[in-house]
């Protein structure tokens, strides 16, 4: 899994922080977390095309939540910023070399290996979509005082 | 995550269906999955060192579990496999930028984002630990029969 969905992540609990001086700029958040701006703008791009943000244009826009926090899975976020999500892939293994030799219908469903590997990676995208933008925000109160006060000097 | 994964669950739950015709010699193993025997010598190897096989020498030695397959979990088999098991790692992007300035004690804990990334990571691990070789094992009763029929023709 790639940088990418730590910082989207980031940038989604930043941005519910800064509800009330949204739209954020991409250039503040780039200064924001010390990245390039052309690197941020395509991973703020793919959460704009999975309507996780906003975007408004001009002189004065920038970013904002498209929903409420409460109302954006991790689950969503770690989907818009990642191509492959499955860890496991199968390759059919089993219908391959001299152990597969007569197989019969029991080839045509599911391989189990596959099938319970696949339920692990069920299990963890269960456990992302139990958890929100929100959930992420009340763990921090220090952290959503100190965004204020740096949004300010940054802005002021 | 590797290839190898998915060689190592199905070479386990084939050494697990022959446990009658153990050991197994590497080249038979290459031979029944057409595999290179220098490819999956490694992952045999690394799935030994990892207690889950046991390997015998001599002209008729080889490979066979080195318990029984109730008592091998997929988790174990994919933790001997896999290097770097965790698919988020967390660079600590909280501390970077103009929204870290002025960060306090909060910033000495564990970030959110890392420990729910991590909560879904132990969920995977969970599910995976909850299954063994022998659940596999009973999944295919027809590849089992297979198994043993092609076995035969192998050596015979």
């Amino acid at each position: 899994m790639g940088e990418g969905v730590e910082w989207g992540l980031h940038c989604c609990v930043t941005l519910g922080w800064l509800h009330a001086e949204a739209p954020v700029p991409t250039r503040r958040l780039a200064a924001w977390f010390d990245l390039p701006q052309e690197y941020l703008k395509k991973r703020l791009q793919a959460l704009g095309r999975a309507g996780i943000l906003a975007s408004s244009p001009g002189a004065r826009g920038g970013w904002s939540l498209a929903r409420p926090p409460e109302r954006i899975t991790m689950m969503e976020v770690v989907a818009a910023l990642e191509d492959g999500l499955d860890a496991f892939t199968c390759t059919e293994v089993r219908r391959r070399g001299a152990g597969a030799r007569g197989g019969g219908p029991e080839l045509g469903g599911t391989c189990g290996v596959a099938a319970l590997m696949r339920r692990a990676e069920m299990a963890w995208r269960r456990e992302l979509a139990a958890h929100t933008i929100a959930d992420l925000m009340a763990q921090s109160p220090e952290s959503a005082a100190r965004t204020h006060r740096n949004y300010r000097h940054l802005t002021g």
